[in-house]
């Protein structure tokens, strides 16, 4: 029998989310399955947007980055008749099940979708990587060297001009991006949601560190960073006011860099394409099945699926040992 | 109480040496521990032939490729009285253990050295990822990225001159660099030491694949790839071998492309030094702790210690799981 | 007869510095001449504070980012003082003249000390290839590169969520950065200081091109870009306002993206170290030779020395041929 | 009135040809003129296979590698009746020019068409750069930067092995790819066709630098490198002669790396996409004025045309001073 499968990517775009649909079409084709592709997320399921992907379609599109079939936050269920208008779609096309590209909010949304009676397969991608369940998420890796090799550059200048260079990268509620680029590039402090910074006892370590002969440090600072102590207040983003307050605190010369929408962006890496693609063919294969919603997984060197519930248990924290590991290598 | 933990890298150098030592040399500084670099593998220490690293000594290297220490593929199980000089070396150096960055090969070796009393700590390393026990073996994910970047390169070329693009990538006994790099970077056939592949069929499906509207493709090849059929016989290497046969049993213009030592080279991805990182604190910690000989390992997202004899089991082959996802998406 | 030459870096640091040193110092060894490097800029020659440079010393720095040697925005002639200190300072040092590697502010001071009496080979660096007299200055090449792909980064999101993207890059007098990045990496508009942009006419160009099927243009902004209309006053940089500008008058969901240091940082790309390598080694050339100070240039594929007050002509602006040719790919 | 170009790509493919097909479509459609993409080089036009090329199709890339014509090494003046073939596709499709995008061969064989009675736009693109009249030809600056870091690779594994690493580049009768990469990436011996390299007296200055500290040299080979010595009679490309006869010489561990294909492809560098689109204006404008056939050039700052016949002047060397720099930063 074949079956004709919904797909949508939703949430904020990453690198490696043509890969998996790519992945998702080129296994349906060989299947005899069919897939309508939804643009712009469950805006796309929800007025109806979609088209039937072919591999002449999904051609070339394994290195791009980005989305072609668009991307949106919008959540189905916070709109009135949100729900039912997917049902509808799922209903006039004849779709077997939808499978759903998205970060932690995309996918819990879907989990209303899922217990309205639709076969929902969620595939965890953000660059937050904060998805509960699998080890990784598609995006992660291509931005952890995007924001590495971003403060690899950082380096440099604060060497050659004796500063203090605080970069701010992405990350609101977990560390994950902050921390693995962080230690990745040998940044002397990361700031991060998971364990509060106290900014005073920072200031000190990095004056010390100033005084046994480093002429210039690297702090790294998640967007979502916590603090105990006060920053200045200042109108900028929350980078701005931890080198306005390292400043102060230190007495250096201080830069900031924000890294903003270039994490997002590009090609994805070969870690990112074969996750993607893994992830996809996975995807494929619990679709066709047409068991129980579910939210596929990479553990360890398995690919594998668990239920789509799982990702309620809300964004997954960095892991204590990680942390422990990046305290060991940097002045805090 | 402060220890002297001799330090050493052997066999084949890769991307991630040097984050791996700066790791251990930071730690076991911060431990009041000291760290004995040997040159050039356990010859190194065979010959006593090693100074103390310092922090100073290990700066601004963690974006750096090769090793500051020199390597070699060299075993003192294989030499007469090498076992000898290398316990007179850590008798004279009041060594408490040594811990060796090493591939299959070094580590395997290493067993033997433990055997002999010495406490051994295996940090696994090579770009065939094929050390049993851990997820991931350092350099693994730098070779990776270098070798799909290049199978980029080569499509590109093939499709401006309709050309049929062979492409041998390294792996004498297992496939994760081909079959990984190929599938990230869309390869039409994959060939490995895991499975043998059929040359005749492989040249119909890439026949019909021309047929149906494509003017090239990819084959991407491990150096000790297993065939069912016979070769042309041809003095060059594999990838030339099979580059000769598909042109003979295609017709189509062919190309090689041997990439070599490139794949060893380079700076290492930020995710190779995270894990430099990890496994480099973990050999630290369980060096310092005393205990049995030990392997770390990375698994999942945890970083964990294992009995050393669980190299001995032999190159860990790429699972059946990935060989079948290569297989839906190649032509194979 | 061997002579002593004095070496700095002044202004920004950018990539190539370290190789125009190391091609200095190998050239100078060869020729029995002596290279004494100063710290942070003229502020380095004015308190006397600088060492030997060795082969030895600048091994292994071709690649790296920044200057070994430091680098400060300090002008001699603006401190009281300063002049006599560096005057000072040659004859201390016994320095038949002086390597000064810099951008156009660095350079122009540099003709008061030449002025002074003092041998002065004036060597253009900086990201802003405005140094008059020459093609291109040591840094340019990479930040070009480094933009580029940052533009191509934000490209890939502004299409995933059918964006208007600023992008603001570094060029506080000229927009060569700007433009050079900006048409490499396909940018739907530039906006430079040599041109005042109309914003309107902008902002209606942009809706015309979204009318006709783009959902989403990267618009490319220099820091010190020009406007012929006011722009929504902002806290913010240039790249904020015209965004919050662009916003209003398009109605199109805009983001910005300040590239900020990455822009200076990084390895040299190999362009740049070529320019850098042949530009030091005429630098050494001049010093060498003895004669009047100068400026060294390269000028199509030769590498040449005009008078030092050839920089005093001011910033090189971006030629109207290349405007004219950003004009016909852009949508203004 | 409106014209109808013809377009063509020959020759070996490279990077940055996707970029002048865009530029030339993109300016041509602005001035309503029309452009006919003819495929496979000469042979497309012999043949008379062409198809109208328009924005649409010519959208998104610019990035990419390779040229979306396809590319062949066919000179019509070598085949019988070939130039007829030419002209009746000129007056079937009623062209009033052809803008040629080919190296120093394809370029040549222009000539001879344009004897004919056809006016040609010649555009130099070759990653050996030796196109005479123009400083730089499209695909050149990507294949510096591709060959450099793979050098820049090979330096990190000869010295973690203490090895002589051979790395043979692209190069047949110029050493512009050789002398450049190896400059940049800091080769101690570079070998091109230019000037004949003694063997014999550069294996006895890698003896003596090794003798005095270094472990490890990188010695780049212009596929056409000329030797005053004979190299060990080897069955295998020069580069494996080179090596072969280096170890003997020198009784250094050697190893070869041949960059082959992976050098002509991938993304264009900014530097290649901006010059691809400078030179396809200037050929689009040459060809909308309608005068004789050109070459167009880029020369310092200004993209201007020359005769077409400047090409019959043959591939054009290395500069002199180019060569001399060289050989002080290398140890021949």
């Amino acid at each position: 029998m074949h079956l004709r499968i919904g797909l949508l990517t939703g949430g904020g775009d990453c690198p490696g989310l043509n890969a998996a649909i790519r992945a998702i079409v080129r296994t349906a084709s060989n299947s005899g399955d069919e897939i309508v592709g939804f643009h712009h997320g469950w805006r796309g399921v929800v007025e109806g947007d979609g088209d039937l992907l072919t591999n002449e379609r999904t051609k070339g599109i394994l290195q791009a980055g980005g989305t072609i079939l668009g991307t949106a936050r919008y959540h189905p269920d916070e709109h009135e008749g949100g729900i039912r208008a997917v049902l509808e779609t799922v209903e006039r096309e004849g779709l077997d099940g939808i499978i759903v590209i998205g970060g932690d909010g995309t996918l819990t949304s879907a989990v209303s979708i899922a217990e309205a009676g639709v076969q929902i397969v969620g595939v965890p991608k953000t660059i937050d990587n904060d998805v509960t369940g699998t080890d990784s998420c598609i995006g992660f890796a291509t931005a952890v060297e995007t924001a590495a090799e971003a403060i690899d550059r950082v380096h440099t200048t604060g060497e050659s001009h004796d500063r203090l260079m605080v970069v701010e990268v992405m990350g609101r509620t977990t560390g994950w991006l902050a921390l693995c680029s962080g230690v990745a590039a040998g940044a002397d402090a990361i700031c991060i949601p998971e364990e509060p910074t106290r900014l005073e006892e920072l200031a000190s370590m990095l004056r010390k560190r100033h005084d046994s002969g480093s002429n210039s440090s690297v702090v790294v600072v998640a967007e979502g960073a916590a603090f105990e102590d006060e920053l200045i207040a200042d109108q900028g983003s929350v980078g701005a006011r931890v080198a306005a307050s390292l400043e102060a605190l230190t007495g250096f010369e201080t830069r900031l860099t924000v890294l903003g929408h270039v994490q997002r962006g590009g090609s994805p890496t070969a870690s990112d394409r074969f996750l993607a693609t893994r992830l996809g063919i996975e995807a494929f294969d619990v679709a066709h099945a047409g068991g129980p919603s579910a939210l596929v997984a990479s553990i360890s060197e398995r690919t594998t699926s668990l239920p789509l519930a799982t990702v309620a248990a809300g964004p997954k924290p960095v892991p204590k040992s990680y942390i422990d590991m990046a305290r060991r290598l940097t002045v805090l």
